[in-house]
């Protein structure tokens, strides 16, 4: 055992304890509290596998629940951006970038990399493999929400049209979800869950 | 979409969302809170990936992550048993066992039955990937209470042999991980966070 390569690893390891720490503003089903990131991952990879059959293109499922997993570590020097936050969703990919480059190089130089690889490419959304990771970020919070009676959205005053302009792009991993999704928001609409300008 | 199946698959989703709940002994690096099972298990399954090279023997990376996403949703009903305490680790899989027929049973039958599989191999420990899982299972806590300097070995008067006797088996996933813990439970003893009878 390299112990100064292993000792990076740990070190990084321990860091990303902090994502833990980083609440969302999704609440638990229940509504007892906001759930943070590393829950909100740790739910996403399982969905990943429980529901891959769903995705529109085979992919990888392994690398894909890597992917989420990973994801919001950039989070605990950038912090959560709600979704419907304009303000800081301008300024997300450039704090998001500069916080991959100093948590991820904690790592040996070949994982840093690795690493980096697979958030940009979750990012990016291009493959088969992101695009069902990032039906699953969309899919995650919106059940939970849903389970809640839309409380989220009612907190923030959302509208109909916010919401679907975030998770039509479910479609791109999977058809299937985009139209159980569709379904959802317009009975969150009936309830009143949801504002129909 | 087969509508009733794809119902289960959510019932079971947002079933485990409890996971969030069920708080263990260990707290989070820095002694804020207890982590709680989803948190460990999210921890587990990225030490696995960028741990993998330490493993005795090759491996199926993603089944071993896997078994660790899901290897505490048992305690959903059943609880979290303290690795030190000899009155429920006596009835822990009994419980855990009923358990696992409940909340995996909100699945479609195969699903069930493979999630049933993938959880019963990693409490039985046989596999090189069980083994692997398993020796991340006791290596995740131990690295967060040795950066809290062993407060909670001090909270419950924690022996070194108790230590050594769970930790021991870490051994069989890997040697090297076994060595650097048996290092770190030594500097512990020196410490004076563990008791050295």
């Amino acid at each position: 055992m390299d112990s100064n390569r292993f000792q990076k690893q740990l070190d990084f390891i321990l860091e990303i304890d902090k994502e833990k720490e980083i609440y969302r503003q999704t609440h638990l089903k229940g509504y007892k509290r906001q759930e943070n990131d590393a829950e909100h991952a740790w739910h996403m990879a399982i969905m990943i596998y429980l529901l891959k059959e769903y995705a529109n293109e085979e992919f990888d499922v392994a690398k894909s629940m890597m992917m989420a997993l990973i994801h919001d570590i950039v989070e605990i020097d950038a912090g959560d951006t709600y979704a419907y936050d304009t303000d800081n969703l301008a300024t997300q990919s450039e704090r998001e970038e500069k916080a991959a480059n100093r948590i991820f190089g904690m790592l040996p130089d070949e994982q840093k990399k690795e690493m980096i690889a697979l958030f940009e490419e979750f990012e990016a959304g291009e493959t088969a493999e992101a695009k069902f990771a990032r039906t699953m970020d969309n899919f995650q919070p919106l059940i939970l929400n849903d389970s809640n009676n839309g409380k989220d959205w009612r907190a923030h005053k959302i509208k109909k049209s916010q919401v679907i302009n975030r998770q039509k792009k479910s479609q791109f991993g999977s058809r299937d979800i985009w139209e159980y999704t569709s379904k959802l928001i317009e009975n969150n609409v009936k309830k009143g869950n949801l504002i129909d300008e």
